[in-house]
């Protein structure tokens, strides 16, 4: 056991306090990485908010990690000490059932590990990357290419991750137009990404406030879904809507602007139900869906994607006890685009 | 023009009355057909009630019509008279726009010509196949191969059209899971296709009640969604579920019987948008969608199909004059498992 400085949420809705937390020893398989920066995910904030249900206390956020390898266990072939690595939203996976065979062990059947707020298979309590170090099994460990910084790669382990599957799912590619709902740590990275893999790409945010930025990042077109007029231009439109706001969405309206066989994928995840107009899918064979990260091996591979083709995050590099500010400010909508912490402050 | 005998709605939510409606004459493309036996869809009760929205009234409902070519225009080249023939729900589109070169002319971008209750190329409401006779342009119109019969064929041409549909474009066949929830009349339909294609086939009704006949019309398993165990054994099985039912359901409770990748296709439409909790999709990468009957050619490829596999509804004939009871039972759900109006007796 191994006791390092994190930054934990005591209880529910309590602001992130600078506290001290276990790590188990480096078994066989594990990695042993030293942090060097995490991401804050909009995730963090709605998990310390139990905004998707009841959580455990205390909770060390963190699932967008980078760091370097400090030590190895005597099983691990992978990766050795002075790697550069990251680990995303889990640490383990029963490794057994259909969908874990399948390299999707984002959808385990019985459940992943997660990074944090998750019962890790010692037993304990999984605490996330809001710390100095973490001990994860080498399964569950990507490296990032040489081309990826440390800083700016933290938040393609999960903000990247999380548009990369399904733009990669639902193929877009040259020829597919695709709209990206949302200008925030999600969506610069999907506008990045969908322009990589060559698609038409139309950012639809409520304003045009950040219209240079979206064509800057590689988006083909900036509309605004605050003027009415941007519904009957782009109707039957776009072959994918990823959607990444959170905030609940007039879904009906955004349905009518998908073509025939068209997806609405959404990645933002409400906490409450939201009314659905079955007829607004009728028309056109339309769908509505979800998806949830990657799996580790497309992890990998999402990671080689972005250093072939210069993408990772637009960040603002903030120190710890700057933690509960960054969380007020992402809820306002105050950053561009993804707040990273430097472990170094910790 | 021609004045015949039909059985029409004088106003919403009236009760169908026997009248006279005018026919155009018959065009250099058009194709008058004597029918034989025009099936009861829900749709035509929605519509008469004006579930969906405001109507055109007098009503003649009916768009699952069978019957025999009595004249042709001289530009008509697929048809003869004495040919048996079919008309489902559409009886004309653009032509031009990308859907309706694709075949999908029941997404046609302008909206396709209803058989009733819509506005025909003429300018003249459409009257649909509660009546003697119908004129059709022979593009819109399909051969009923000589292995169906006029009466029992004639719930394919909506029914059976609307569920192989969505069987056919999300792949159902051997080695696949098919759930049908709902033994009614496009249930039961979707049940012989599903069956008839190779896929594993479940009907998930409310009761057990009429398990008997789903297991006869080629379902491998039958259970009761009113029993709470059926949610649990079934948890994660199907590929696709085809939704039948109208009534409002738990979607979220139905998305958990999807597998990773699976799709939910509701073909019953509810009148009121329905609560969906996205988290429930996003577990497994589930989809939701919906379609609309289906294409001209592949209305031809499922009576064809049909004719092949021995599929056909099972039908209660009626009078004419037992519309407006059929109705009232209809919305009782007692048939079995269709009713189909006899022309000869309007």
């Amino acid at each position: 056991m191994a006791t390092v400085t994190a930054y934990a949420a005591p209880a529910a809705n309590a602001p992130l306090e600078r506290t001290l937390v276990e790590r188990r020893p480096v078994g066989e398989h594990d990695v042993l990485i030293d942090i060097a920066f995490v991401g804050i995910c909009h995730t963090d904030i709605h998990q310390v908010r139990e905004g998707w249900g009841a959580a455990s206390f205390p909770m060390v956020p963190g699932h967008e990690i980078t760091g370097i390898v400090a030590e190895v266990g005597p099983g691990v072939s992978t990766f050795e000490v002075g790697d550069r690595v990251g680990v995303g939203c889990m640490v383990d996976s029963c490794r057994v059932c259909e969908n874990c065979r399948a390299g999707l062990e984002q959808y385990c059947a019985d459940g992943p590990v997660w990074t944090y707020n998750a019962v890790g298979k010692d037993g304990g309590l999984t605490y996330g990357g809001y710390a100095q170090t973490i001990v994860v099994d080498e399964n569950y460990v990507v490296r990032l290419p040489d081309a990826l910084a440390l800083d700016t790669a933290a938040p393609l382990l999960c903000a990247g991750i999380t548009t990369y599957s399904p733009l990669r799912h639902w193929n877009a590619g040259p020829g597919r137009k695709v709209a990206v709902v949302g200008l925030g740590g999600l969506g610069h990275l999907a506008v990045k990404l969908a322009h990589a893999l060559g698609a038409e790409v139309t950012v639809l945010s409520q304003s045009l406030r950040k219209k240079d930025d979206g064509l800057r990042l590689g988006a083909d077109h900036y509309l605004a879904t605050a003027d009415p007029a941007t519904f009957e231009e782009l109707r039957g439109s776009f072959d994918l809507i990823l959607n990444t706001v959170s905030a609940p969405l007039d879904y009906p309206a955004f349905f009518s602007l998908l073509r025939t066989d068209g997806t609405m994928v959404n990645l933002g995840l409400p906490e409450e139900p939201l009314p659905v107009d079955l007829r607004a899918l009728s028309g056109n064979r339309r769908s509505m869906s979800s998806s949830g990260i990657g799996g580790i091996a497309e992890t990998q591979e999402m990671l080689d994607f972005c250093a072939e083709h210069d993408v990772a995050a637009e960040i603002e590099t903030i120190r710890a006890d700057q933690l509960n500010e960054a969380y007020a400010r992402v809820l306002a909508g105050d950053v561009r685009y993804r707040f990273v912490v430097d472990a170094a402050t910790l």
